[in-house]
C-alpha cells in the first residue's frame, strides 16, 4: 500500500512552493519512502501533488523503471551529464541537469527536507530555483503514522528481536561463574569467558537466520551498563546488571524494531533490584499515559514522576546531572531506528498509528545501569504492545 | 595514528575561513574521521588549526569524553539547550546553541562538506555565521590517501572477505543439478533449491564470524546479473553467469572491502566465456595502468579500450547504451564503501595511499552479466593487490 501523501499535498500548497525536493541515497529514510526506491548513491526525487518523479544515473535506471515508486524515472544521460561535468565540474554539472529536470516538470520552488544538503542547494538557489528547508519535517510526520502494513512489517522486526534476546537470555541461564580477573569473577559458557562480543555474534547470527540485520547493538554489563550508550564489551560478571538492547531492521521491508531487558546472573544486590522494580513501575506508569491526545512530554512526565517520587535523580529535576534518569523516555520507529514522535519533553501529541518505545532507565558508575524498553503502537482507544517478551531481572 | 590534516589546516587557510563544521552522525565517514566518535544521532565538530572541539547530548557526553578524538567536549546543556527550546523550538535552539559554541572557540566562519545538512546552515548564516560548502569536499580528499594503519584495516575486511567468498565458492561446488521449475534447472544443496537469498545468509554468517558486517551484497543470476546493482533472488541457475560481490565493513575500525566474481555452475556458453576473459583482461589492462601519477580517467580509458577493440559498447563509446560496459571502472575504499579516487572518466590523479577498485563488467539481459573486481592499493612506484583470490569462471 502507497503512503498516503495528500497532508502533504496540502503542505505544499500552504508553503507556496511547487514540490518537494529531497537528494539522498535509499539508507535515508525520506528517500525511500517517497520514491520506494533503494539506492547506495545519493539520487533526486521531487514529489509534486500531480507526479513523483525521479533522477537516477545510468547505473540505476533500469531498476528504477521497475522498482520504484515514481511515476516518471529520468536519467543523468538524458540531460547531457556527462558534457556539462566537462565542461563544468561534476557539482555544477548535477546542479544543471536538476534544475533542467524540474524545469521540464514545471517546477520552480521547492520544500526540502530539513537536512537537504547545503552545497546542492546553494547550486540550485544559484539557478534560480526557490527552495525553503522544513524545519518541522513534514514527511517525517506522514511517516510517524503507520499504515497497518508497515505495522505488520515493525511487528514482524520485532518476532525476529524476541528470538534475539531469547537467545541471548538462554546463554546467560547456561553461563556459570568462571575464574576471576582483575576485575572480579566472571561468566563462562562452553568452558570459555562469556564476553559482551560473544553475546553479540548469538544475537546477530539469530536475526540474520530472521531476515534482519543491525549495525550495531548493546551488551553493557556492569560500569558499561551505566552509559546508555555504552555498547558494551569484554567479560560479562555474575551478580551485575546486564542491559541488553537490540535494534533489528527487516532486510526485506526496511522497518525496524527495538526492545531491551536488563538481566543479573547470579544476585543482585538490594540496590539494582529497586532500580529494577522502580524502571519497571516507571514503564507501566509510562504506557498507561499513552492514548492518543495524550502528548509525548506527558508520557515522558509520567516516568520522571516515578523516579522523582522515589526521590531519583532525573534531567527534568536536574538538567545537568550524570546520573539518574538521563534520556528521554522513548521515540518514534519505523524505517528510522530514531524517528517521529518524540516521548521527550518536547514531545507532541500522539496519533493513532505512531509507533513508539517506552524504555525509562537508570544510570550510576556505582551502581550500573537499568533499562527496560518496550515497543507500542498507539491505537484509537490506546495502545498495543507490540513486545512479548517477559520482564524479569534474575536469570 | 590520528589523521594528519595539515592539508585540511592549509585549506581553511586558503579559503579565509577559522574552521572545518560537521553536522552528522557516527555513519558519516567525514564526521569519524575527524571526530574519532560514532554516535546514533546528528552531532556537531569542528576543527580549527588549534583544536578539534565536539558538541554533544547529555546522552553522549560521557562516552564522548573518552571515546572521541576531540581535544574538548561539550555538552547541548552547557548553553541552555532546553530552556532555548521552550522559546524558540528544537531547531532555532540547536542553532543558537552551535552559534554559541562557535563563538566560544572563536570561531566566525566555516567551511563545510558539500553535504552539511541546508536547515541547520541557513539558520546559522541568520545567526551571522560565514559558511561556505566545499564542493571539492578537502576531506574526503584527505581521507582517500590512507596510512598504513588504514591499509592493515581494509586488509584485515578484504581477509574477511576472501572467506565469504569461499564459503560461496563451496556451496556452489557442491550444488548439483536439482528439479526444473517454469524458468529452467535450478541448482540443489543439501536437498533444497539453493537461492540467492540462501548464499547472502551464508556470506553474512562468514563475514559475522570475521568481524565484518554488510547492509547488502549481490548475488546475482542470470537476467538478474544483467542489472549491475540488482542485489539477485530466487533460484540460482547451472550455465548461468552468478555474480557475487561482496563489500564488508570491520565492525572496530568502520573500514571497507570490496570484491567482485563471477562464477557459472555447469557449462558456460561462448559468448559467456568470451565476456569472462574480455574482462578478464580488461582488469590487467587497468592494474597495468595503476601508477602514482596516472589518472582515474586513464585507467577507465584502458577498460573502455579493451573492451571497445572487441566491438563491445562502453559508454565512452555511446553514453546512452543500455548493454556492455556501462558503469565506471572502480572507486575509493575505506570508511565509505564508495569514496574518492573516482576510476572514471573524470577521475584525477593517482596517489600513494589511495585504495581503489579495479571492477570492469558487462552487461546485456541476453546473456546476462560479469564482473570481476580487485582491490588495491596505490603505492609509489605501481600497486599492491589487496585480493588474495582465484579469477575463475567455471566451479
Amino acid at each position: 500500500m502507497d503512503p498516503d501523501l495528500s497532508q502533504l499535498a496540502d503542505h505544499l500548497d500552504d508553503a507556496g512552493v511547487d514540490g518537494y525536493l529531497v537528494d539522498a541515497d535509499g539508507t535515508d529514510s525520506t528517500q525511500r519512502y517517497l520514491s520506494g526506491f533503494d539506492a547506495p548513491d545519493p539520487f533526486s526525487t521531487v514529489y509534486t501533488p500531480e507526479t513523483t518523479a525521479i533522477l537516477v544515473s545510468a547505473l540505476e535506471f533500469g531498476r528504477a523503471k521497475t522498482a520504484s515508486r515514481a511515476d516518471d524515472v529520468s536519467r543523468l544521460a538524458d540531460y547531457d551529464y556527462r558534457e556539462l561535468v566537462s565542461e563544468h565540474g561534476a557539482a555544477a554539472a548535477k546542479a544543471r541537469v536538476v534544475a533542467a529536470w524540474l524545469d521540464d516538470l514545471g517546477v520552480e520552488r521547492v520544500a526540502t527536507p530539513d537536512r537537504f544538503p547545503l552545497g546542492p542547494a546553494d547550486r540550485l538557489r544559484e539557478r534560480g530555483l526557490g527552495i525553503t528547508p522544513d524545519a518541522d519535517d513534514v514527511v517525517t510526520e506522514i511517516r510517524a503514522r503507520k499504515t497497518p502494513e508497515e505495522v505488520d512489517n515493525v511487528r514482524e522486526a520485532q518476532r525476529a528481536n524476541e528470538a534475539a534476546m531469547r537467545a541471548t537470555e538462554t546463554l546467560l541461564r547456561e553461563a556459570d561463574v568462571g575464574e576471576t580477573d582483575n576485575d572480579g569473577a566472571v561468566l563462562r559458557h562452553d568452558g570459555e569467558v562469556l564476553t559482551s562480543e560473544r553475546v553479540k555474534v548469538e544475537i546477530e547470527s539469530t536475526l540474520l537466520e530472521h531476515g534482519c540485520g543491525l549495525d550495531e547493538t548493546i551488551v553493557a554489563c556492569g560500569t558499561d551498563a551505566a552509559d546508555p550508550h555504552n555498547r558494551g564489551s569484554g567479560p560479562l560478571r555474575p551478580d551485575e546488571p546486564i542491559i541488553v538492547d537490540i535494534f533489528p531492521r527487516s532486510k526485506t521491508t526496511g522497518y525496524h524494531a527495538d526492545m531491551t531487558r536488563t538481566f543479573c546472573k547470579g544476585e543482585p544486590d538490594g540496590t539494582l533490584v529497586e532500580w529494577f522494580d522502580r524502571t519497571d513501575a516507571a514503564r507501566e506508569a509510562a504506557l498507561d499515559a499513552v492514548v492518543p491526545g495524550a502528548t509525548g512530554a506527558a508520557v515522558h512526565d509520567a516516568v520522571c514522576d516515578v523516579y522523582e517520587n522515589a526521590g531519583l535523580p532525573t534531567l527534568r529535576s536536574d538538567p545537568t546531572t550524570e546520573t539518574g534518569f538521563i534520556h528521554s523516555t522513548g521515540h518514534g520507529v519505523g524505517l528510522d531506528v530514531h524517528e517521529l514522535p518524540r516521548v521527550a519533553p518536547d514531545g507532541d501529541e500522539l496519533r493513532p498509528g505512531h509507533v513508539i518505545t517506552i524504555e525509562p532507565g537508570l544510570y550510576d558508575p556505582s551502581v550500573g545501569g537499568v533499562r527496560i524498553e518496550d515497543l507500542v503502537v498507539v491505537t484509537e482507544d490506546g495502545y498495543e504492545n507490540l513486545t512479548d517478551y517477559p520482564v524479569e531481572l534474575q536469570v
